[in-house]
């Protein structure tokens, strides 16, 4: 028989906090049953719940947060705190981690082992140490308990679906490959578009920075790291074991000179100095009538997982990319010479919390 | 506590129906709990079934098939059959439907009814009368049954898990379009290809058949119909209430004066008479800059579904796909301007009966 309540903790209320509250609350409304009833929501200082383990408001959640004196958890307390509300309720609990924080990720497997379910956008704990990796499906198999984390790359494009769908069913993945950040996508669509000349790099990176598409110092979108922890994910789904994102070759974007530079705008003042440089890459890519952009690939056949800059046909999907949209290949032996291709907004409070929400959705229908 | 087994019954073992086989295989091997039972398999004519419901052999059930002198039981001894076989096993059923009959499809009321869940790539059930439609998914809500037919639109392509994500996320979607036959893909893509001048329309007809890309009659293909049934699924899953797959406009790619001659040989003998109109088609785009394609669409805000040919820029993501690919872009609210899109092959045996597999393991996850 079917549960009459599913209880929702929440760590997390950022702009993908904030986002998937208000689409907990559609799905909520959709799915009468079992009852989505919240029992936790912390930002990394305060939190909000009842010691009675009564229900939270979904509608106020986010303003009573901020007015309230109540200080967060630590995690072994909402670990605690969880299980009590699953006893008293007789109901299971999924946890939502909406934040980008390794110590939230480190305790997954202890909420696994204790049959808390997690949905999450947070990289930190696929794309950490293999270790941890291993720790947190193995405390799911032994629980039951679900993990999820669709918009750990892509945002809510279905792309680890779409992997595990691949691999479950028994095709065989042979290269992945694609743009991955957001960033980097409109940087170089901006740089080295398919029609006209671009713009002079350094100016594109200080027009990204001031319309908010990179993180606060771009050095952190440079250094591929971010997509080097989205590359990590897809290759231990296809079955690669790789050790982290720092195990393979990832090209960083930040002249030597610049890397130890104080502060971002520091960064950003300098940059124009090495533009000559990013111009001669723009160029000889241009030579073979081909752009540049910064891409990952996975071999599977050579276990070769790399990050940096590659020149395509104009003709190329990648090529042709948008704005700041992602594009991910599947090429796959049942697929053949022509992947499946999956595109579209891999960033932004919206669609990653649609990631989130999904997952939830999926869990639920699991759990419930 | 996750049940021990769960029974799958199969109708159809054409080329999807061997695909799945192997893909259950391969599925059951990498899933040990529950064990995945083969209890019934059949084709329009013949079946294999124990009395005992003791399960058959995956790897010898096609064979067996060919050379059994059983004949397959009616829909409504299926229906007692797999009663019994549950009741007997204490574990639930998924009927898996690998034909295209709309006998079989108008039984799925009867089957969901009895908590026998369904999987299948048949569009009937789902584009026929929309009353079909929703006895379908309220005896499914009545009796707890799952129901998944993600191969009922572009095969093993990500498309209607992905427009259940966004719809039950409470995203807006606005309009979807896309290439949804991979037989039209082709034609349109060697008739009036991005770059050169393309073949003669008949001949490129005549091709795809000899390739085995269209229906043994080609009129079945060009006739639009395939796609409707298509866009008749999504546009009720974005929440328009289409009565049926001829209750919208679609255009016909078969001369009038064809539309009666007996035999699909005859049609394409005669095929040539009617290329010069086909050529101003193409034409009249080439003046534009543009080329003609066969695309389907749904616009949310009118509530207009159409089928038929539509010009596009040659930089169009439409314009450039290619061989026999189908594409399919989702605009909703929150994806704004740049829709999400998916591309891949949507047709052949093995891609179709992977949506199959996925959606068993989805269903799967929820029974057991």
């Amino acid at each position: 028989m079917a549960a009459k309540q599913v209880n929702i903790a929440i760590i997390g209320a950022g702009g993908v906090g904030k986002a998937f509250l208000a689409q907990l609350q559609a799905l909520s409304s959709r799915r009468p049953s079992p009852k989505l009833s919240l029992c936790y929501i912390s930002t990394s200082k305060k939190a909000l719940y009842n010691d009675d383990f009564s229900p939270l408001a979904y509608e106020t959640a986010i303003q009573e947060l901020a007015t309230t004196s109540k200080q967060a958890k630590t995690l072994s307390q909402v670990v605690d705190y969880l299980g009590a509300v699953s006893k008293s309720t007789n109901a299971k609990v999924v946890l939502v981690d909406n934040t980008s924080s390794q110590d939230v990720a480190d305790f997954y497997p202890t909420f696994l082992k204790n049959s808390v379910s997690i949905v999450t956008p947070n990289k930190k704990a696929f794309s950490g140490s293999y270790k941890l990796w291993q720790d947190i499906f193995a405390a799911a198999e032994s629980s039951g308990a679900k993990v999820y984390h669709e918009s750990s790359v892509g945002a809510g494009l279905p792309v680890i679906s779409t992997l595990k769908d691949l691999v479950e069913t028994g095709d065989e993945v042979t290269k992945i490959e694609g743009v991955f950040s957001g960033t980097m996508s409109f940087l170089f669509n901006s740089f080295a578009p398919v029609e006209g000349a671009g713009g002079q790099w350094s100016a594109e990176v200080k027009k990204a920075k001031d319309l908010g598409y990179t993180e606060p110092d771009p050095r952190d979108d440079l250094n591929g790291l971010d997509v080097a922890r989205k590359l990590t994910i897809l290759a231990r789904l296809a079955g690669l074991p790789v050790e982290s994102p720092t195990a393979f070759p990832v090209q960083s974007l930040i002249p030597k000179e610049l890397e130890s530079v104080a502060s971002g705008d520091e960064f950003l003042q300098r940059l124009p100095e090495f533009d000559s440089q990013m111009e001669e890459i723009k160029a000889a890519a241009e030579r073979e009538g081909k752009v540049v952009r910064f891409v990952g690939s996975i071999d599977m056949a050579s276990k070769a997982v790399k990050v940096g800059l590659e020149t395509f046909e104009k003709s190329h999907p990648i090529a042709g990319l948008k704005g700041s949209d992602n594009i991910i290949s599947f090429y796959t032996k049942r697929y053949g010479a022509k992947p499946l291709i999956i595109q579209g907004a891999g960033a932004g409070g919206d669609v990653t919390a649609m990631g989130v929400t999904g997952d939830l959705n999926k869990v639920i229908s699991q759990i419930a």
